[in-house]
């Protein structure tokens, strides 16, 4: 087993200056909606994304100081899609807490969500005070831009793809490209941006991003089907009450005899679907071998990325290690 | 009265070339998620940011082509805030239409502004395939997010207002200032920024944008309890249902006995008012006055908004002219 220590400390330190920069630029009034906004960042968060950005910067010789204002942006990003997610998928809790709309009411939660949305590209556009051209923050803000696009329509094809019976795994990938592993991509792309890296290694860089952001979200899906709830801070089988077409329930769709597969599509999706429902659903799943090949494709794509990864041609290699762990690190995580 | 014909006409031309703007930036998958988003474009509305923006920009010297991309991405942003409020305020129609989510349900339609929110973005940032400079892009696209931030704010002062029994002149300024003004504020800006002008003259343009932006939404305030319904496109009497506290509103409670204002405070904000309580209480906010009030202040802040209009040093007297048409027409309108 690989040892994590050093990338676990070094991300403790980033998310701590990170959480400094995104309670400077997500300040003002009224209030009660700043509050709402900050809430699911108080709540924790690994702030891998943040990481990344440092990481990616770090790669191509950016200061440590730029890659965390940049990171700050791809986290206040990210806690926007959380917040809106939520209240679409109608997610009670978050992090281990009640979730936004449940606290503010959806009203607020919409709103919060857009004020954080806004406030992503602000964090951008601060980088103008600390010496970064403005050619490289035009850049950033398009990437930042394109995965907040990307990001919107990965959500849609979530939902529409909970709708459907069926589905193959082109879809699924395709859908967790958008979802997931497109701000993977912006945030070790931000990070390169500002250092000046080449398109050459910008490419090399987005190859490891989202080969490892689909490997992540393959873990994500694993996990909330198999993780301890206190662990995972949401309840299990929440995706598939929701009626989330994770590679798990495609491949267990694929595999059920006609008793298993219409006992899978009652419960998938439906509100009303009794907690025994979801486990022995979960138990169908988990017995025609899902994890087994879920885990396997994460292994492919882990691997895909990870050879991108060394193709790089870096100034800082102690980045590129920790690079390495961090994709091992997300993709093998138990919870 | 003033003939307003030479400003149709032009705000028609420039409401056509940013309509084709709008749907070459607003284009991509799943298909229904960009139906949605461009459903309330399709609706109709009268282009007044994107006209805002070209004349803000041809006062400096800026092409009307730059204006009218710049200011698509305006009114893309203003579409991103009309699909989230009507979300929030349970609102049905819109520009004669149902609104979002009434036709796609809410979680398209958090996700159709939130995607609105993005390509907003997305048009300004290529404004560098047209010759623009990086550092002009970046205080434009600072505008847009200021813009963005405040119209949040304002959003959410404006919910928590309509919930509080006593509110100020001062509550309501304060709130349209931030909900409406800023975004025509930063419309005019953004036209003059592209054209490079100084940062005084920019201020000029503000306090020009800010007085009319809060003038014609008190025109606009007027017109939901006296609009023709058909013409509104929308339910007169809805800001009553919502509660929201006008400058109508505000003056007549404080200038009604005690059995009008008890009987206001049970109509507003009362879901299952009636129509006929809602009319009632129409006539008892008209009764008292508020009407005059309302058009008094309106043309005070008109006033001071072409006061500083006049102050500008332009070089394009004839978009002078057009601007000051424009501010009579969005405070004097009939519907």
């Amino acid at each position: 087993m690989e040892d994590f220590t050093d990338l676990i400390n070094y991300a403790k330190k980033i998310a701590a200056e990170t959480d400094k920069v995104i309670f400077e630029v997500v300040s003002g009034e009224p209030r009660f909606l700043y509050d709402a906004s900050l809430h699911l960042v108080k709540a924790g968060g690994k702030r891998l994304r943040p990481l990344a950005t440092v990481l990616g910067g770090r790669l191509f010789g950016l200061k440590e100081e730029i890659g965390v204002r940049a990171g700050a942006a791809v986290e206040i990003l990210h806690n926007f899609t959380l917040v809106h997610d939520d209240i679409m998928d109608k997610d009670d809790f978050r992090r281990g807490v009640p979730t936004v709309h449940k606290l503010w009411g959806e009203n607020i939660a919409i709103l919060a969500g857009d004020l954080l949305f806004a406030k992503a590209f602000e964090a951008l556009l601060k980088l103008s005070d600390y010496n970064v051209g403005h050619k490289a923050i035009v850049k950033a803000i398009k990437e930042l831009c394109w995965a907040s696009v990307t990001v919107a329509e990965g959500q849609a094809l979530d939902l529409s793809l909970s709708r459907l019976e069926s589905v193959t795994l082109n879809n699924y990938v395709e859908m967790v490209y958008k979802k997931t592993a497109a701000l993977f991509k912006a945030s070790l792309c931000i990070g390169a941006i500002l250092a000046g890296a080449p398109d050459e290694e910008l490419s090399k860089l987005a190859n490891y991003a989202v080969n490892v952001g689909i490997a992540f979200q393959i873990r994500d899906d694993e996990l909330g089907l198999v993780a301890d709830e206190r662990k995972l801070g949401k309840p299990v089988y929440s995706d598939l009450r929701e009626g989330k077409k994770t590679v798990l329930v495609i491949y267990a769709l694929s595999r059920a005899s006609k008793d298993e597969r219409d006992f899978l599509l009652s419960v998938l999706g439906n509100e009303k679907a009794t907690k025994d429902e979801l486990k022995q659903a979960a138990d169908i799943i988990l017995s025609l071998g899902a994890l087994d090949y879920s885990n396997k494709l994460a292994s492919e794509y882990l691997k895909k990325g990870l050879e991108a990864l060394d193709s790089i041609n870096e100034v800082d290699s102690e980045a590129k290690v920790l690079l390495r762990k961090l994709a091992l690190f997300v993709t093998k995580r138990q919870y």
